[in-house]
């Protein structure tokens, strides 16, 4: 059993939206293919992946470092003879070696994305929904075949005003989602209260069911001024105020904002979730880590920061997966993490589930008959990844 | 005044050493040349730079984000009026567009090698060498045009055995230098301790011309085990025991290791420092940090963290920048700092500064005839760069 190539792509994510902080225009997204020797009904079993929103395409460093230490190792050192199958924290070790410690975002998300299309493969090998893989060795008896899902919406874009912004948010309400987010910190503090209590009517005016997220952009006193406008609205969850590396200052806000505080999807490693944990005064059981599995070095190191969140009396009940996809929801259902995001026809193909996935309530129900991550559920996206390894 | 193009190669580091974590055999550097249309003696000037030792070459990144962002921009909107030259905080500021907040590694090589061959071509432009051009902007009248430098050294290879280590270590004595730091953590404690002891010797039996690096290899427990070992030696300092970004175990061993320690090789953010500063219990004055210039964003970044360091009590006499060449000597005798590295042949046309410069009781004194960064000196590393630029 082995892995024969490795594929990448680069395609556009061709998002016209806009944060607090940046817009997208500019941005390409790694799709991956491993392809493997094991044959199932004929045919070579491949595993996919891409790396996620919000990070630039990695193919070089995959050419240059990742991919060519996997296809020049041994390829029986990188099997789990236990369960006959690939061992992906083996072939983790192998794409770091020669790499210097500290400096995670360089390589955690080519490594992650591929990591990720590793385990899309073993769950085919084992003919399972890559959510009960993942349960099956980290989780036993724990996985959410049920899901509850919110959607991260309420970009600004030019020209949108509050009629535009309700009509966005009416429409992820029609569509079955219960649970809404919007940006803030890209307008002032007294335009966005409007934005923000015209969408709190629609969601019944009840703050458990609107989050609002401010993607890094605000200096210290504009993230004490929001957290202080916000604070009586008993919001879902006021995300990334400032710097996501000042672990100090959001230890600051949390002394004065009571309701949960939301961050995580901009660091890359154990280690520095372990450093949010220690120095950001964040409550467990309270507030939401965000954590990019396929871009901080993928599904297995998820395992690695919720042993060690146990350690501070944490659990992966308060882990919200970042990036609404295929891949967050089978990691948040099979490790029964709090919730997972969706952007529907928010980022083209690289958003949302499987075409005929349907939302009820705010829950999805993962599909239990499709070996894999499920990717093979998105006409457009398998497409392309399809293409890619000729499969 | 415009630059019209910036070009990046990629170059084996051939190196066959290795420390207590990896080996450098594998790894390629970034060179990059930035030609600008400003002509003296008939010659455009042309700024060059490397990407330091120990991180990968970024030219994918260079090509895709950061060079585009530069070429495409208003050249009058990069231009210091007041000095009538490039500047540099506006070109870094262009290259960040459309950059995600935090995961700096991912850019911060890429970014702050082009940053450091602007400064080459600025000081030319000024007909300055490199760290006149930075003392005049950031540290009038503090440059330090004798800087003292150390040699990091004490490698472990194969077969090399402590008669080679002193026949090593022998060599940069004889070559000027007075302050060594060798390898530990390669080794048993005992081999360890028996190597220092030989090297401490050579060295007059005085600790504070020997440092120690054990590279980010140790566990927690064996980071404590040498900390105990090495403290009667009392030695010029104790660097990177473990993870570079577990400040509070770097705090914890600073509670017990009173002799000066050292680590921020592995840190590529002002912000990353502020952690390593409030939360790892380091001691101003006393320990060390070792910043990348070219790792971590370039010298603006370096000017950022010193303003930052200020208010936390330390100043530039604490810093020593990482990786032996023209690059950090520039920055190191412009922004006054503590000291500055050398690594006499071990990084090929990567180490070591002008192929002129002598090193006299451990001091190196600057070139004030040569403008920039002075690589023309270095005539094997400038043949590349010039066949880069073609001029």
């Amino acid at each position: 059993m082995k892995i024969i190539d490795i594929r990448e792509t680069a395609i556009p994510l061709n998002s016209t939206l806009r944060n607090a902080v940046f817009d997208f225009s500019q941005m390409k997204t790694s799709i991956v293919a491993v392809i493997t020797d094991v044959i199932i009904e004929g045919k070579p079993v491949v595993g996919y992946a891409f790396n996620s929103t919000g990070r630039y395409a990695c193919g070089a460093q995959m050419r240059m470092r990742f991919i060519p230490r996997i296809l020049s190792a041994d390829p029986d050192s990188l099997i789990d003879k236990e369960r006959n199958n690939f061992d992906p924290g083996k072939i983790l070790s192998v794409m770091m070696q020669g790499e210097k410690p500290g400096g995670h975002s360089d390589r955690s998300v080519g490594i992650g994305t591929i990591e990720v299309a590793i385990w899309d493969a073993i769950a085919k090998i084992e003919e399972k929904p890559a959510f009960r893989s993942i349960e099956e060795r980290y989780n036993p008896g724990g996985a959410k075949p049920k899901m509850f899902v919110y959607v991260g919406g309420g970009w600004y874009a030019p020209g949108k005003g509050t009629p535009e912004l309700l009509e966005e948010m009416q429409g992820y309400l029609d569509m079955g989602y219960t649970q809404l987010k919007m940006k803030v910190g890209g307008a002032s503090i007294s335009e966005d209260m409007k934005r923000l209590e015209a969408v709190l009517n629609l969601v019944d005016h009840d703050g458990w069911n609107l989050a609002v997220d401010a993607n890094c952009g605000l200096s210290r006193q504009g993230a004490f001024d929001y957290a202080k406008a916000l604070e009586p609205y008993k919001l879902r969850w006021y995300e990334e105020p400032t710097d996501p590396l000042d672990f100090q200052l959001m230890s600051e806000i949390a002394d004065i904002y009571h309701a949960p505080l939301a961050t995580g999807e901009n660091l890359f490693s154990v280690q520095d979730v372990q450093n949010l944990i220690r120095f950001g005064g964040l409550r467990p059981n309270h507030d939401v880590l965000q954590i990019d599995p396929p871009q901080s070095y993928g599904f297995g190191s998820v395992t690695q920061t919720i042993k060690m969140l146990n350690t501070h009396g944490w659990t992966a009940n308060s882990i919200m997966p970042h990036g609404g996809n295929q891949m967050s929801l089978h990691i948040a259902a099979g490790l029964g993490m709090l919730l997972c995001e969706s952007y529907p026809n928010t980022f083209g193909m690289f958003s949302g589930f499987a075409d005929d996935a349907e939302v009820i309530d705010g829950y999805i129900e993962l599909d239990e008959t499709m070996p894999g991550i499920g990717f093979e559920g998105q006409s457009e996206l398998f497409t392309i990844m399809s293409n890619l390894s000729n499969e």
